[in-house]
């Protein structure tokens, strides 16, 4: 993966804004943990990156939950006594209240006022509120708005189903060398919000065609599937599939202004914690490292103690850390194609990382091999790497013991992983290393 | 013990009070390793608690030790020409070095001199000495008080006799609703020292009561004895029950102004370490916590690498650590009812920790468990309580892998320890956890 | 090898008068990774400590290297048209490349040229320069010589031998009470080179001497090898002695002006590691202490993974860290009597820790053992001294449980590790530990 790195890196502009189109498409669907929203959402990604989309039946049993029924909605409106429609669906799939069931009413705003959420803080923004398993309904508008309603009767209407029908998710898997796996995987439940989670949406599609390009030594595997029971009902039906899970990430709030922060797993220290850690302050970003929280996105599910997955967050300003999360500020004025791109270059100079570390065990470990009748004495690089190969290829053979990680190395000798591993690969081709 | 701890928190002040009145009548009794000093002192504390009193006799094989004879006094003079006590036992059971043998002589100050101990630093204190294992007599005395003896002869009579007896100790048990136990030992071998260790003994008894009119979950055993060859003799007539020894306080130096000081077991990283540590830090009181060293109180015999026990010891200011300490001046003035309370009230919080703390394991470990129906969302606390009571659940069930104690939880969750038991207390109900 | 660490101290200023007196004989000699001037090294420290010599034949397998020709050197020179010697031999064996093929021709300087080593940023220092498996010929030589140099043709002759022969190395063995062994070693193949490593050479054989006035615990065994290849035909011959070497030292820069360095054993903790820590720090001196690499003197070959034996590196300014480092400059003034002598002390000191270091196990682990009864209390030392000796014994008597050793116990209680050690052989003497 190294030498496409850098030409993946010359296309980091182009890939912002096509990232950012994706968002542009995605953003005015009405997304929820079941529905067409989430169909119509995977069959536009799916004209970016083949996807395998399930279908699991509600009332299926995953783990401790059940699919639930699957919610649709048409239409959702309060009129006034003229007929004009001061709350309007059609203006942003944020109005309804998610999982509202169907209502079609005419009530005093006094009684309306217990269906109708606001953010008195931020009067202009519409709040994003969900009732997935307490069957009620409402509708979410602006504080602003609420105040200039005038006392009186209003129409209610929310033309919505709620039946038995399916819990929809999408797989892309990218081929490796190996049958061990790398998870990605995104939230795709959340309605009109950029951020969270359509950036991250973005961000894992390009990634998925990058890695796509080259012959990776992991084989990846994108999940894109609504959030908690998505990843719960993946997680039930590939129990069997988790062990071959070495590592994974979970991407969202991939776009916004802020700098990376990257949460580590539940075991704070699996191969993934380790190479994000080393390659956000390699990179020389300002970021953040935060531990491990039952909390936050579906890292959650994959950390829980029965799995314990190496699974990490990867996210600009993280959950909930911003006042526009779930609000209707989080809008596509709130994301950036160079906020888009600068997580997708992270993402990608962690898994070119990730893709090469391995852990060796020299051949020859009593006393240095001879290197030079080998040919491996400045055999690498230019004259002036020609010391810091050397040098690399002696860390390798130190520390090549099975216990030590390529990565170890690197970070054991101050040198950059790439000249590490080419040293490795140096070694190994001189029959000094196994794998 | 939760609710009942506020119930105690209330009366601290008037315990104080109580304590104090305690030390009062404990003060002037002559207590050694040995003899009646020891007996009354028991038969006025098991007026507070009941004790069984243990008699154990002379010469018998106490692990390395042997049981000494046992010593008593009646009186004890230096008397000038004129049959003036200038020294005298009678004011003060310091006046006379602990376990002198019996003498009745005439001699001049010039011989005399040789049996005499001051504090010339502190002309005006009398030191407190012992010479358990070496025959010999002697007086202590202020410094000034020997400074104005004229040259000349003077009578010299220790009453006191040295033969075979028992050495005695006692035992209160608070009964738990396990048969593991928590040991608080104190030593009641000082005679007229007020900090060391009347006010220790004061914050046992006291303790005891408290745990007494509650239901603990452990087995709570007091253990009052002479110091060393006590702690010894205790332990080597119950070995068999060390192994369900699971937590120890040594108390002593309860009373003084100092700020608290918990010295930590052999081990470093025992339960009670850990506890005390959570406590004193949460509860922002200035104190200080130290090392094991195998110096200070019978920890030294309770952590020896036979036993390794995790046994702690809780003082104000620690052994040796004040002039005051083992002289005259360790008076009631030194200790304090405010100081014995702060005492006091510090073990409540740690036991009470202590009591709760367990090792719970998920039952539901695969993805996180549904808990909106089994009602445990907002379940617990008020409303502005619900967020952290759901935290410590999603909390506990992320790390009741069997290796992360209660306390281990809130300190990683960053949430008092109560909150994250009563979530373990819900969970375990709901039957997602078993102990 | 108390008692005698003094009086080794009182003759320290001596001795580094007589080490720098082996330094100016060692000087002139050429040495290289073969040939007499190795032999002749021996043989004049043989007249210091008596050596087993070894040669090893040329073509002979030792481990993944292979013993090469032997190069001998009797006279090369650059000489003018003149036939005055511009480049001599005779001045300094720095002059010649290392293992320079034979050569006698006359060319032109433009020719010439691409055969003369120089040190631009030093104009007036000459090189040292090898090429031990690339057959060639070359001259060092100041820049300020070579600027000198007219053009025109220059007669150029290296009377050297490349040709089957050995390898040679020696030992030199102080007995001690077990066969477990302490390796000392040196690299010995370094022409004109004062601090690099003739210094090592005269510490080293100063150190066995005063360890031969003594019983040490430990077999200390001395190597005077060439680098790299000699350790690794030690390491080859010596396969079966590996297990037994228990801690080693490789002593080089010696005797130039700079504060110590010691340079950790790829384990990093091993016993050499901590001994020299301590030492360091409880003598004051200003020090250094780095992490392992895989680069310096012989260490790399007794810490490759294989081996990975308990084996640091003691220097001054270690390697390639001061600019006289491998050239003219590192002469006889570069290094002092003092500089040795302090080296020398403190390898005194470390090994003299390193002797006494033992894991005791407590026999009397259940409580404290009566010490009064065994003579004990107050035995050791004077009055002041008497607690603190008292101090160490409860400190030993705590820790001996087999896993702590005598360094442990020093480093955990504060006191000094000869205090410590003085307590063990006491409580030894009484039956209280074994080892």
């Amino acid at each position: 993966m190294n030498a496409g790195s850098q030409e993946a890196a010359a296309g980091q502009e182009a890939y912002g804004q096509e990232m950012y189109s994706l968002v542009e498409r995605l953003y005015p669907l009405c997304r929820s943990i079941t529905g067409d929203g989430v169909r119509e959402t995977l069959r536009i990604v799916d004209e970016y990156v083949p996807l395998d989309v399930h279908e699991v039946p509600t009332g299926t049993q995953v783990l401790d939950w059940t699919v639930p029924r699957e919610w649709n909605i048409r239409d959702a409106y309060v009129a006034d006594a003229t007929g004009r429609r001061v709350v309007d669906f059609r203006e942003s799939s944020l109005h309804v209240l998610g999982y509202s069931v169907p209502v079609a009413a005419r009530m005093p705003l006094s009684e309306l006022r217990g269906h109708l959420h606001t953010l008195p803080d931020h009067p202009s923004w519409v709040p994003y509120r969900t009732s997935y398993y307490t069957p009620t309904w409402g509708f979410c508008l602006a504080q602003d708005t609420l105040d200039a309603l005038e006392e009186g009767e209003y129409e209610v209407r929310i033309d919505s189903t709620l039946a038995d029908g399916h819990l929809t998710y999408a797989e892309h898997v990218v081929p490796g060398q190996v049958p061990d796996e790398v998870i990605v995987s995104c939230h795709v439940c959340h309605p009109s919000l950029a951020n969270d989670n359509l950036a991250g949406i973005a961000v894992a599609v390009f990634l998925a065609r990058e890695l796509a390009r080259r012959k990776p030594w992991f084989t990846y595997r994108f999940i894109f599937a609504p959030g908690t029971v998505g990843a719960i009902t993946w997680l039930a039906r590939n129990r069997e599939r988790v062990d071959r899970v070495k590592h994974g990430l979970v991407l969202a709030c991939a776009g916004d202004p802020g700098q990376l922060t990257y949460k580590r797993s539940r075991r704070g220290d699996a191969g993934i914690d380790r190479v994000l850690r080393h390659v956000l302050s390699a990179s020389g970003r300002p970021h953040r490292i935060t531990g491990f929280t039952p909390y936050g996105y579906d890292e959650r599910q994959y950390c829980s103690p029965g799995f314990d997955l190496g699974v990490g967050s990867l996210t600009r300003t993280p959950y909930a850390g911003y006042p526009e999360y779930h609000t209707s500020a989080d809008d596509l004025d709130f994301v950036s194609p160079a906020a888009m791109a600068d997580t997708l270059a992270v993402c990608r100079e962690a898994f070119a990382v990730l893709d090469r570390d391995r852990h060796y065990v020299n051949l020859s470990p009593y006393g240095e091999p001879q290197l030079g009748r080998r040919g491996l004495y400045g055999s690498l690089g230019g004259r002036s790497d020609a010391e810091q190969a050397q040098m690399a290829m002696l860390w390798v053979l130190s520390l090549a013991d099975g216990e030590h990680s390529l990565l170890d190395v690197a970070e054991r000798a101050g040198l950059p992983f790439d000249t590490v591993a080419d040293a490795a690969d140096a070694l190994h081709g001189a029959g000094l290393l196994k794998a």
